[in-house]
């Protein structure tokens, strides 16, 4: 099987990659042309604006942008298209829950649940409004191999955590949460689940109702779509007793200097001119990924981290991070050699991984590092870019012995 | 000169126009292929992550998204770089302003001060501020032919007004602020001034520093550029003293469970990974307006809006609103029809306009209408254009009467 999947070529319909080893999917995905022309198209001639026009084009271009609400709810098996709101990414998502959600829920008192793998985005919101209502924040370790340790979780919730924040992969590590699991945890104290589906979103098929969680976000351009949009999900009747985040045109219902009244979710929540073409380039992200299947991507990831690891392992200056079955994100040091300067070596060989705490610097602190290697696998990648990589870490193992 | 610069014709550069008569400009503007090559580019043999890789093509994307930092910054007058905060558009920008800058300064019994033809981005976040801290909204009235009354300004701000809001070119009337004396009033009684760009930055050169305001904000997908960012302006101390808005990545310093220090503005204020393809597509905008002229563009819609109301006011069941030096955008009204009765005949003719009340209900209200009919120029536009408005409404007077 694995054969088979590494030999499919999908390659070619990214004018970004060519013969270039970019192993730095899970910073940001590089762009199919079919994402690349739809954007091109609604900038051009298909271009106006929504929801505002009288003329026809106009009237398209919301029939567009409201079939790609329908189109993301689909992909994420959302109960209804008005649980999607259109935002900035799933950083402005999180904010977006942590300020109004928690605003309005949270007080002095209560308890978040985040865990030690995650992002700053999945941290700093909730230090924030943890700060401004007086309510404290507890971690969920990790198991030795990476993973966030449910059985820890469920030994150490209580009633008063109203919140739990966490990953559905890791950014680092690849670790896979059972979100299933998760959730029934925390719901069995009556605490609501935000999952950050960054790297889920690209890497497996998410079903949002199956998992029981009751946020979601994730980032188009981590998707092979645009930057600047991406999505939060939130069960309908949490988003409707939500108050509003930002306000502005096309968000209210009636303004005047003495009362505004608000437009019901999700418009409530869709201050101002939205990223028209950002949500036509996620559409065509979705169409695409929809198109070869999320089971096969996560196959063809599978198989070439099994890959990597497989070859890394062989080289004993090499420490690998994260459990066996990571989805498609391999993080690592050579032993001796900080990440930048492996980054830097593996650029001149045409190989882009990341070198950094990646946003996790609690994480690092975990792990006993100032900075991991991560080379991260796309739709894009195949066994050439595995040998690049094991070829430059050997370049740099004879550099600095 | 007229004439002249009328037959200048820039329109071939719009794939979007065509032959079509497009008076919604202040809605959203349509794009040059400039902006759309430049666009496909960063999403294709240029796209990579900035800030945060090692490899060459995310430094070379990263010193071109500071280099499009300082080209706004020049582009508007602003003192430094670091005062450039992009922002998903000026509604985001606002918001910005009124949660973090006004949570920190604004406290019961503060007034604010906004005027009658404000656009609800520049009213909503005021409320919301206000009614959080317990501050007030006051309202500047308009002179007759719909300026705000600087005169009733001067006349009825006092020490308690800690912030003045307002709009630099009315997205309805097309009406132009003299910034300089507005923030000259409200530094008098030690007011921070904010103006919301979104209808001068396309249409007028701005120089924020010869304005003297604190505070200027404007999206670029009304200046020909992408949808999905904005640019906020703040004042170095300003900024400097600001709290962050949102938390994630970049705009740290230092994350621990226990406390998290956060990088210095306008980083502070960028969480997650930014609208890396908008701000290149933004700075192509910024390269085709400049390359034009502001005051080409102004002079040229000028002469437009002009024409049009030379030529509509011969039409007598039409009502102009507005004054007669308004800048590109033209309100308006046919006794007896509705004004989205008057956009949809018009689309039928191929000329689009927007009909409603442009998010700006307590004009209407001032107005005494529900809703104007509204033709907004850009530099694509030319005679023809105004000759198919005016036929177009010559056609609308047919049928209605």
């Amino acid at each position: 099987m694995t054969t088979d999947i590494l030999t499919r070529n999908w390659r070619a319909d990214f004018p970004g990659v060519g013969a270039w080893h970019y192993l730095d999917t899970a910073a940001t995905a590089q762009k199919p042309k079919q994402v690349i022309d739809a954007i091109a198209r609604a900038y051009g001639p298909d271009y106006a604006t929504v929801h505002r026009g009288v003329y026809a084009r106009s009237a398209n271009m919301t029939i567009g942008y409201e079939a790609a609400r329908r189109k993301v709810a689909n992909f994420i098996g959302a109960g209804s298209d008005s649980e999607i709101v259109f935002v900035r990414g799933a950083t402005e998502g999180i904010n977006l829950v942590a300020a109004s959600w928690g605003g309005a829920n949270l007080t002095s008192g209560d308890r978040i649940l985040l865990s030690t793998l995650e992002h700053h985005s999945n941290i700093v919101p909730w230090q924030m409004i943890a700060e401004k209502v007086g309510a404290s924040i507890d971690v969920v370790p990790l198991t030795e191999d990476g993973q966030i340790d449910l059985d820890a979780m469920e030994a150490m919730i209580t009633p008063a955590h109203r919140l739990v924040a966490l990953a559905h992969v890791s950014n680092v590590l690849g670790s896979v949460l059972d979100v299933e699991r998760a959730s029934a945890i925390a719901h069995g104290v009556g605490a609501k689940v935000l999952i950050d589906g960054c790297q889920a979103v690209p890497r497996l098929g998410v079903d949002v109702q199956a998992l029981g969680c009751d946020f979601y976000v994730f980032s188009a351009h981590k998707l092979y779509g645009p930057t600047g949009i991406g999505v939060l999900w939130a069960r309908k009747e949490l988003l409707d007793a939500m108050p509003p985040y930002q306000g502005g045109g096309s968000m209210i219902d009636k303004v005047t200097f003495e009362k505004t009244t608000y437009a019901p979710a999700p418009t409530r929540f869709e201050a101002g001119t939205p990223h028209i073409v950002g949500v036509s380039g996620l559409a065509a992200a979705i169409d695409y990924v929809q198109a070869i299947g999320l089971d096969v991507i996560h196959a063809h990831e599978v198989a070439l981290v099994a890959q990597a690891r497989e070859a890394l392992s062989d080289l004993n200056s090499v420490r690998l991070f994260g459990p066996e079955n990571s989805a498609g994100i391999l993080s690592f040091e050579v032993e001796g050699v900080h990440p930048h300067d492996v980054g830097t070596i593996l650029d001149e060989e045409d190989v882009a991984i990341r070198a950094g705490h990646h946003c996790a610097q609690p994480l690092m602190r975990h792990l006993g590092v100032e900075a991991t290697a991560r080379a991260s696998f796309g739709i894009y990648n195949d066994e050439s870019d595995v040998a690049a990589l094991v070829r430059g870490i050997e370049r740099v193992r004879k550099i600095f012995t």
